[in-house]
């Protein structure tokens, strides 16, 4: 199947952004896929005019392109969560989710989806502490109410996404402890796209909340999240250091010192 | 299959909320699931300690309830968007995309799920204008940031979102009229997970800015999105003139005078 298909990512150049989450998912599987930062062909795309194939009109990229070689026909998908449920079982990215069957392997290919959106969630948590009024402003235009969000968003919600993956990835819902069951991933005992979701998020704000983010892996509270960081750091290896990976600037993790701890 | 489950939702009473979304997948289908409301039991799936079955913690709710009766064993699965593409194809609201097969199907079912994350994309941005800087603290604490974040909502985020809609329902890629190839659907000529999620941010929308969304409804710019929510509207009659529908408070979509149109 997967020789008859051509992907590639559409999105802006030069920043992991959005994109990131699903490159890392052809990164991780070692798919080739094209990585298209053109901007007048992004343009194009998100003006939903005159391109063939396009069956649902995208709001902002990433769009993901999937050409059906055996029939020469190019099909666009947007909206990460919808990239990774279509790409996961694709590129192998389901774990042990993929050795079960019928119901038990649909609650459990859901489960990942959840795991995936939280990680998401804290993503877009992210990008409106720079932006928390408008998208369409400059950071500059709402410098106050950023420091506001930023002060509840490092109080409030960083330790409560983080502990959310702690409990994931150190107990099961009925209190046995994971790793003893061999339980070392998000979902499970292999990588799945709900990892590569959360090391995502958490290399971006290790960038972007770098005090805030060292204080919470030094205290340990979270030992299981950041060792889950670090292995999953480790299976990428060669894309982080390749020239493929973009440096974080100016996107969703942007580092602005007054918006971190002190 | 549909025979062997049995479905719950679990939600904050009293509320329609995000719960909203998955329960109307139910509704829409005609099929049977319960209801609960139970404080404590929500706390309790809340806390993810010692709920037998939770494969992946929960970060809120509604978090939505399979029991397999074969095997008398209850799964759970939060995230709304997780939800939704777990429901889609046992509840027949793939539409049209269930007819295909093979990568075309996958395809159309991404896409589906696409518009579904985009109508939830509003449904989030609509919770941040009332509570734009800490979902934590109160309103009245964030009234000055509201009122910037709601004008810009209203003035860029709004018709983005609605010309999105209308894109999808009146032209397909090419620029063909859909009405003409029969597709009066968000995708294909189907009611779909999608249309419901459209349907319920409108209504949200229409309690919570009616100045702002009457505009719109009148100047006839959306004309295909507001007949897609009175066709759907009228798809869900019976279930909206019931007491299971709960009428918009202080969730999600609040009506506040101060954050809409003059």
């Amino acid at each position: 199947m997967s020789q008859e298909v051509e992907y590639s990512v559409f999105y802006w150049p030069g920043i992991p952004g959005r994109g990131e989450f699903t490159r890392l998912a052809f990164e991780h599987a070692k798919t080739k896929y094209n990585d298209i930062g053109d901007i007048p062909e992004l343009l194009r795309l998100l003006s939903n005019k005159d391109v063939p194939g396009i069956a649902a009109p995208h709001f902002a990229v990433p769009v993901l392109g999937v050409r059906d070689k055996s029939m020469d026909k190019m099909h666009y998908i947007s909206q990460v969560p919808a990239q990774l449920s279509f790409l996961a079982p694709r590129l192998g990215l389901l774990g042990d989710a993929d050795k079960l069957q019928g119901l038990e392997r649909d609650v459990a290919v859901a489960q990942i989806y959840q795991l995936c959106a939280t990680a998401l969630d804290m993503n877009t948590e992210t990008h409106d502490t720079h932006h928390p009024i408008s998208v369409s402003s400059l950071y500059e235009d709402q410098k106050k109410e950023a420091k506001k969000r930023a002060a509840d968003f490092r109080t409030n919600r960083v330790p409560k996404f983080l502990q959310l993956f702690e409990v994931a990835l150190s107990k099961d819902g009925a209190g046995v402890d994971k790793k003893d069951s061999g339980k070392k991933r998000m979902y499970g005992s292999k990588t799945t796209v709900a990892d590569l979701a959360v090391f995502q998020v958490l290399d971006g704000l290790l960038f972007a909340f770098p005090k805030c983010l060292g204080k919470h892996r030094s205290s340990g509270e979270y030992k299981h999240v950041f060792e889950l960081y670090d292995e999953i750091k480790g299976e990428l290896k060669e894309y982080l250091d390749s020239d493929r990976r973009r440096p974080y600037s100016d996107g969703i993790f942007r580092h602005y010192p007054e918006l971190d701890d002190e």
